[in-house]
């Protein structure tokens, strides 16, 4: 089995993490991750919202959040655990994934907003 | 001619700023833009760095920058002048816009960063 990618916090680009999060479905899979105390499987994210995902897509997803920087995968047996790198991204990009999560939970209205 | 489209600051949609900042040219023009003082021409784009970009890219990139929300542009004869979007899109996505521009910065090695 091929070794994951995950790419040195150094080696993160501002583009490969803002296309992989243009795209809603990978950028609602990665706001739960981040949103979650633990490791989250893939199966997790069959469906985001009403929406199934086919497996397919859903394991080219990951790759592009892995490969980004965004996520750190670990395949433990047959299951792939992903976490996000969230606090590393902070310290590259200050601010950045803080803003596009708010921003997520803004416009899925997630969150009251102040009239 | 036909009217150059803007989307209300309601209809902007995160995924589509995302997709537009990451293009690393579109990134750079939407960043200078946002940098100006005064609403900038096409022309003044015709390089970024030292890279030329061919008149028919830059007009698309205007284009998406354009129909994201994070520009406005004003026909004044011939040319176009280009201003940045950018107080209505922090009401709208508070602290995104300048995350972004600040995470470009320090990639581009523009601003010296503390060691």
């Amino acid at each position: 089995m091929r070794p994951l990618f995950h790419p040195s916090i150094d080696d993160v680009r501002l583009e490969a993490v803002l296309h992989a999060l243009s795209d809603p479905e990978r950028a609602a899979i990665f706001v739960q991750i981040a949103a979650a105390g633990c490791p989250q499987t893939c199966s997790t994210f069959a469906s985001v919202g009403d929406r199934a995902i086919p497996k397919s897509s859903l394991s080219q997803h990951f790759k592009v959040l892995r490969e980004a920087g965004l996520i750190r995968s670990e395949r433990q047996g047959v299951e792939m655990h992903n976490t996000s790198r969230c606090a590393e991204l902070d310290a590259r990009f200050p601010g950045l994934i803080a803003a596009i999560i708010s921003a997520h939970a803004k416009e899925s209205g997630r969150e009251p907003q102040p009239a």
